[in-house]
């Protein structure tokens, strides 16, 4: 699928008769946009109506898909949606039971008098909320919407509904509760305190979208003060999937991690997260190139080194490119044999298909790198074994699962399939019990059993 | 059913022949036990096993109950499980995906490059946030559980069952979302502080378990600095619905509200909430009695007087007693033709037989007055008006319409009639109106349609 970012539902009515729907989507092929989902909303005797999506840039592309469809004769568009806007009405998540609520006796059991009892327990012992409460699988999905895609804010409402979506990929794809959390506050101290004070209600803070102005420090505290797991998805997350797309570019493109030289274009939260993580995994100090020189100085205290986009260009095996700006790397610039990962949206640093013609041995951009490859595992995993923190070894053991789930001749799995991410929440898990700060002792049931990804309650 | 807190399901199996159920739910009845569900959990030729809840109020008496049991010589007990633990396991809610999640075109719209398109409108314009995002219809559940039925906390944590019973509760009664929020704070500054900081992801804040040391104070301040609508319903929820059993309760027993003696025995937060809203709906001062001065003080200062329990009990047209202590009024004490509402959980200030004998002409006690048959529709109609906060007309347009949806005869409805919910949504959306605090004009069709308690996105 294309990277343009809009999408609009074009619905047309034709007569009921073949190869009219084969003149359509030709129509539109020919404008060089790519087609969404297409589906038959009215099919009678003597016409047919569809609803059919395509990915646009903006008004003057839907204007040439719509110029090309009106020479088609057989049919008559009816009218045109934005599909995006009609799947956010609403929002996309809710707060709802997950128990039957159908008789005054389910009440008394719920609510009074029967909540006293569990209380109770809990007053005697906290420990009793990973068995009677939802606590154990609540995270909370924090942002101050500092940083939503490419502008900076100050209105955490602003993040909500990618918020909303990552709560909702959370629990359709790993079964736990994400909690969105739009916190008020826009520098270090606030934000801990505010978190701080509502974190008892949860089992792990998973901050996004936050400015890189403070974003490193913030994790930083957070994790020696609370004692509960923290992830940063736009770091760990990103730089976990980019882990696992080594592992499998090196068998790719027959190259050892460990001794490749690796070089990081744009230092911003996720360029540097991935330098971090490169550098733990494979021992070696990873050069890295930004116009920030607060970025620099953070990669060098990370052990890091600072060079040229063309000296890492002219040099490094491996190059990871996240500046934000399209078409930063022209095809001359590319070294034969090199591994390139362009990961800026909506644009990528250099087309995968321009560096494979240059000679790159495999070149990818940020559609197959999706964090959603590696949170929903690693929450569940970490959840499931009730570790205290998620340290680097079980973001690389999700790094390693993640890798093996890619069907042969691909460098990654699909989001949509369930296989990576419960080996990844097993892979989590038993990193955890091996690394000591698992609370929670899972059995080989547990490893064994695939069909662990639905909520606890079901 | 009685007020026993705990629940038993007593799992028994016995011969497939007629009768023996008669024999079995006779010896309980014998023993002065209420029985709750039944379910037939194996039905074979030969044999049946059922499961049979009992309510009970501890230990000696379960004996009790077992020791006739066993005297049945044609059954056999099982098992014997905690129905309300196994009810409460792995919590009571979840954050779900209210939108389908089948395709990589689905995650394309929802999560990105799609939100992009939903968060540049936000950053234009928040009012967008009621179309495009789950906020408008998202209520914080708060509590710092600081007043979990008689125990006095610092552990947020302990009131989570409650607070996640009200969330279920909220969602199932009136389609809106509750998000426990547990706050860890435990004076008014803070407390305000932690609300501010994470309040713009909500569009109302239920607060719950608050200790009457500071809760009084905190609602003051929140409704003054927030500008989203408060309720604390262990003041106003709970007034509200007395409120309602007094105009049903004038109707039975002939006496005008408004020229009523009333005297409230126990100036907790869910007493001084109750003389608040008699003085604030009949105009005259309310009677009160309390063993804390600071509550005296509070009562005063609302414009209350401070009398004795036997002057009440004496010269009161209309006794309220909340002072969380059984049996503190003798039948000696009651005024033939006096109302009386004894409230205190799990004792009565006076069992409403004995009121009754006594010459009371209508006595009730707590299960009727449920804050359940208030908040779900108050909330549900003030988030429809997009009310900007709640006002006293509000809450008495709820205790109307509370009142009108009792059945002939009866004072109160039963919460899970849902013709309650939806006649108090219509009437507070209504008042919110009227009264000009609604940002959001209502149609007829809206007040006609009487299917309006399910969640927005359904």
């Amino acid at each position: 699928m294309s990277n343009f970012p809009l999408v609009r539902t074009i619905r047309f009515k034709n007569v009921n008769a073949p190869g009219i729907l084969g003149k359509i989507t030709t129509a539109i092929g020919n404008t060089g946009t790519i087609i969404g989902n297409i589906s038959t909303v009215h099919l009678g005797n003597r016409y047919v109506i569809r609803d059919l999506d395509v990915f646009i840039e903006g008004k003057p592309h839907l204007s040439r898909v719509l110029r090309e469809l009106i020479k088609i004769p057989e049919i008559k568009i009816v009218e045109i949606r934005d599909a995006v806007l009609e799947l956010h009405k609403n929002g996309l998540i809710g707060v709802v039971p997950t128990k039957r609520i159908d008789s005054l006796e389910d009440i008394r059991k719920l609510y009074f008098p029967g909540s006293r009892e569990v209380c109770t327990l809990l007053q005697e012992n906290d420990h009793w909320k990973n068995t009677y409460t939802s606590v154990p699988y609540n995270i909370a999905v924090v942002t101050n919407g500092s940083s939503v895609f490419d502008f900076k804010s100050r209105e955490p409402i602003v993040a909500m509904p990618v918020i909303e979506a990552k709560a909702a990929l959370l629990n359709k794809l790993s079964g736990v509760n994400g909690y969105p959390v739009l916190l008020d506050a826009f520098d270090i101290k606030t934000f801990v305190e505010g978190i701080r004070r509502v974190a008892s209600g949860y089992s792990g803070i998973h901050l996004s979208n936050i400015s890189s102005a403070y974003c490193f420090d913030i994790m930083d505290v957070l994790e020696e003060e609370l004692r509960i797991p923290v992830i940063h998805d736009d770091q760990q997350g990103n730089a976990t999937v980019v882990i696992a797309a080594l592992i499998n570019a090196a068998r790719f493109c027959h190259f050892d991690v460990h001794s490749a030289k690796v070089g990081v274009i744009g230092l911003g939260v996720t360029g540097l997260g991935i330098a971090r993580f490169i550098h733990a995994y494979t021992g070696n100090p990873v050069w890295g190139t930004t116009r920030s020189e607060i970025s620099a100085r953070r990669h060098e205290a990370d052990g890091g080194m600072i060079t040229s986009l063309e000296e890492i260009m002219s040099k490094a095996d491996i190059v990871i490119a996240t500046t934000s700006k399209g078409q930063v790397i022209s095809p001359e610039m590319v070294r034969p044999g090199q591994v390139i990962f362009a990961l800026s949206q909506p644009e990528p640093e250099i087309d995968p298909e321009a560096a494979m013609a240059a000679g790159s041995c495999l070149a990818i951009n940020s559609k197959a790198i999706n964090n959603l490859l590696c949170c929903p595992g690693l929450w569940r995993g970490t959840l499931d074994s009730q570790a205290q923190t998620i340290n680097f070894p079980m973001y690389v053991a999700a790094a390693q699962a993640i890798a093996q789930s890619a069907t042969e001749g691909e460098i990654l799995p699909t989001t949509l399939d369930s296989r990576v991410h419960y080996a990844v929440t097993h892979a989590v898990a038993k990193a955890a019990m091996d690394t000591g700060v698992a609370r929670r002792e899972l059995d080989d049931a547990y490893f064994e059993n695939t069909d662990i990804m639905k909520p606890p309650w079901m």
